[in-house]
């Protein structure tokens, strides 16, 4: 049976679509949904990230700032320069300074690289993160290759490659894990895959989710030691999400040694704030990074939990992630802007809804995996709804 | 007397040009002399930034995050977008959102506006803040004029005019305050001078030391206002000298509507951390900004103190200043490296050498202007050394 909104909830419809408005392609932070009246928000399952490793950060922070002069500095002094953080990613990347550019968060990584790097055209599989549809430069077209529904919106090699051939772009991008439906090629496919673009002026690989794809500490390494033999290769990596540190800003890109000189020569010289640098220095201290193996490994387990239960519910259909989030398809008449409405009012449950997803068409929400205790407070509101 | 360096003290001088090399054109930070035998730093008046406005934030700060929730939740989520920051500035600057530009620090605004506005030669005022003669896209020249050590550094407008014919710059950077020297040129005279400037595309104005220049408030809220009826000028000001939070990365630009069109456009979505957003609703709690424009007061006393001090020193020339920093020649036969060196070396004193200061020929160092008692101490010191 589908959803029915009541007419505070229909107002609430309409509120949402105008704060929506301002948002560009992105959606409503909670902070502005909060004047809006009849909604209380209880649970954000809108926003991607390891609420483990959120703690975990804290945990530190909390003990390392009992010093009233830590903080002084990080506030007062200026942080190090670009060059300085690179080296501090040496160790999680296992690549070497030269090739590594340290971002503003992953969101700077991509605009350098579209900016300095794409000449002509770029292909960007959809759905997916809103930004590489975005960011281009006015003089390089973006063209989109559509990831098939039956296919589970999974990166299909051959038509990719059919698409390559026929578009000539000279930048592909590939987000592996996808968002928003978390489709996931494995390193040995993508390997296969590289070896065929080899004469693509610039192949992006954002693995902002890719802490979340594999338990095995080194299937999740990713592309990034690629990038020495295949210099048109770019890495892409955001630490938002699975450190769940979003508020500090920091991602970073591993490419070529001659690319990172590049863009460091324009002029990207104190880019991250003295609380991101703090962070930087965590993933060298290797009782943090023991005690993040273990936040990591529990959120793929309760991703993977809500998954198996996920599937078992009426009137939607869940498709299969190896990112913390699950794209979901109502399958019951209810449009997907109805559940998000009443998830929020009758709940307080904020989900994404993904009607503004370029390369989407249907009625689709994009739920993320939280805390397990959250993930089943979810299951339950959802049998509810879509009895 | 000159200074004699002991043969411990002339090692450090060549590890310290050693470190040099590595900073680029900027002075090696605290953290990097950290290593280095036979120093033991206790004043850094290298730094330029107010005291007084750093424990005002922390103050606040620690108030603030007493609740842990407040910090879990600047930690965890995704700061503000670009547009909802500039909306925090419009009260700073007495300007509207449409025309503001919030950037990652003020060096992330210089390289937006000068690589998306600058398109054939930008002529720039030296000695000045480094960045204005490096970030410079590659197909932009970069000439430097030189201001006259004769009219004690200060911007001479024909001199300036004279250039500006005969260049045909399409960029020109007035920074007012200046850095190293603190020349100023009044609001009535720059005025005049941008008069004459209608037909050069883009005039930046850095002004990010003028909450230094005047104890009236209303004479340091700058340049920002003439914006609107003079499309053509950009006003730069960074936030971390006089509010003391370099370590926050926060400045921003004032443009005509297109201008910050264009730039976000480009892709500067989350570019400032939610602790730079912290700080940004600061300017909008009128206790806080009551509270700051003491410190800012107490900052230029000290100031002003400080230079009639100076002023009596022997063995130097110390030039009049409206930034919180003197410049400093060397008159008595002492190298500026070797007094750098013994400073640090006998009294724990770090001052910004100026050998590597472009536009910049002879003995110079650059002190900030500190606490008052801070002040003095350098003051005993430099009176010892230069007896």
């Amino acid at each position: 049976m589908p959803i029915r909104l009541t007419t505070a909830e229909k107002e609430i419809v309409k509120t949402l679509a105008k704060i929506k408005k301002k948002s560009g392609s992105h959606s409503p932070s909670p902070a502005q949904l909060l004047g809006i009246k009849g909604i209380s928000m209880k649970h954000d399952f809108c926003f991607l990230s390891n609420p483990h490793a959120t703690e975990l950060f804290l945990r530190y922070w909390k003990r390392d700032f009992k010093n009233a002069g830590t903080l002084r500095k990080l506030v007062e002094l200026y942080p190090s320069q670009n060059l300085a953080l690179a080296a501090k990613l040496q160790k999680l990347t296992g690549v070497s300074t030269p090739s590594l550019f340290v971002g503003n968060g992953a969101t700077e990584v991509i605009q350098a690289v579209l900016h300095n790097f794409s000449r002509r055209k770029i292909l960007v599989p959809v759905p997916t993160f809103s930004p590489y549809l975005e960011f281009a430069p006015d003089d390089v077209t973006t063209v989109m290759h559509q990831l098939r529904k039956e296919a589970n919106f999974q990166l299909e090699p051959e038509r990719f490659l059919e698409a390559i051939e026929r578009e000539k772009p000279d930048t592909v991008v590939i987000v592996n894990p996808n968002n928003p439906d978390g489709g996931y090629m494995s390193p040995f496919k993508l390997r296969q895959l590289l070896q065929k673009l080899r004469h693509v002026g610039t192949v992006i690989i954002d693995e902002s989710f890719i802490h979340f794809a594999d338990k095995d500490a080194r299937a999740v390494s990713g592309a990034a030691r690629l990038v020495k033999t295949s210099p048109n290769l770019v890495v892409i990596k955001s630490l938002s999400k699975d450190f769940g540190i979003a508020g500090l800003r920091l991602g970073y890109g591993v490419m070529s040694e001659a690319r990172v000189t590049a863009l460091l020569k324009r002029g990207y010289l104190w880019n991250v704030s003295s609380f991101g640098e703090y962070f930087l220095n965590l993933l060298n201290n290797m009782e943090f990074m023991r005690e993040y193996e273990k936040a990591r490994l529990l959120a793929i387990r309760e991703r993977d939990e809500f998954f198996t239960h996920l599937k078992t519910l009426r009137g939607l259909k869940v498709y299969p992630s190896k990112a913390n989030m699950f794209l979901i398809e109502l399958q019951n008449g209810s449009r997907a802007e109805d559940l998000t409405v009443a998830l929020l009012a009758r709940y307080g449950v904020y989900v994404r809804l993904c009607t503004d997803k370029v390369g989407l068409k249907g009625e689709f929400v994009r739920v993320a995996s939280r805390r397990g205790s959250e993930n089943r407070t979810l299951l339950t509101v959802l049998s509810e709804l879509l009895p």
